[in-house]
């Protein structure tokens, strides 16, 4: 089993995140972005959607998809549970990470995209009036989410799951898009600063 | 058990297919989206993040998302089943299912969004720039999936699952995107057809 990685992408941290709270060892590829590798025949063979990461399992079949892959170890290796351990949870967890997906990594990840000198090349063409248009979103929902957190200590709960991980990736990823996260969002910070805190953010 | 919905858009309109597949019937409530009904404190009470559907249970806990909704369905009512019956297939069904949403209705809807007169209040600001980066995404992807759709008759592989309801949505709504599909894509019209031939549909 090896996993094409990026150690410069949120997404492939996600797994690398996920893998690492669960005490697993996969050995990666590294797919280098600068140079549009996957964007070759070779990587499109992967994953003709030309994104990190992908999962190849030894037979070769390949698992794209960030929440796929961490959906397909938690089955190989179901503790610590990170999905939800009876119906109601598994589909809070998963309104949740798709909440954090949908409402805070993408907008981040969208201003990055379309506003950093880096991505011109890899995001053609940058539209820096969506830049524009996605860095109050992104501010709006950090609102949204510091009252959600104000809470509970977790963003599904009471306990650390998948969608803390899409938190840590999208919070962290609000520096190189230059959204710094409002101090007054005290709940939010919190949040942030105890998932930095755990090993796994070392991933 | 109640669904917030709209007829007139497209994720909602995800779970009411997945319940008719289901053969199950739960009551709506509408949310007028033309006079930003979703919007309002009543309904920011049931989702703060202002989208549809939302379910909410008899207790009043709410579900938002639509495949957190549909996950939960196949929960309570597992036959038939739609999200996979193994660890393999179930990672399967949800890269397949994602990658639709991502690569397929994602891009559509940007189009639909950002360039649509009838979406100029709701999508505030309007971005065209970033509706016409998304049109020739939507059709580059369309290519794809019809490569994915030659090798089988569904898209996440033999038989019928989730993923294929949100290609169904998503391919219904390129109309009102104004994104012809190509008539040379001949499996994604196969598939479309087929989609569109099911009782389902019509939910």
């Amino acid at each position: 089993m090896k996993l094409y990685n990026s150690n410069f992408a949120p997404n492939p941290r996600r797994v690398r995140v996920f893998l690492a709270e669960k005490g697993v060892t996969v050995a990666t590829v590294d797919v280098d972005l600068a140079k549009l590798q996957h964007k070759t025949p070779p990587f499109s063979a992967v994953n003709p959607f030309q994104v990190i990461p992908a999962l190849e399992l030894d037979d070769g079949t390949v698992i794209g998809e960030s929440i796929a892959i961490c959906r397909y170890i938690e089955e190989l290796h179901p503790q610590p549970n990170l999905f939800g351990a009876t119906p109601l949870e598994r589909a809070e967890v998963e309104m949740w990470q798709r909440r954090v997906e949908w409402h805070l990594l993408l907008p981040i990840a969208q201003v990055f995209r379309h506003s950093h000198p880096h991505m011109a090349q890899m995001e053609d063409p940058q539209v820096p009036d969506w830049a524009a248009a996605n860095r109050p979103r992104a501010l709006r929902n950090m609102m949204i989410f510091d009252d959600v957190l104000k809470q509970r200590p977790f963003v599904a709960g009471e306990r650390f799951t998948v969608a803390d991980i899409t938190g840590l990736v999208a919070l962290d990823f609000a520096r190189p898009a230059r959204i710094p996260i409002p101090p007054e969002l005290i709940h939010l910070t919190r949040w942030h600063e105890a998932l930095r805190a755990r090993p796994s953010a070392a991933a």
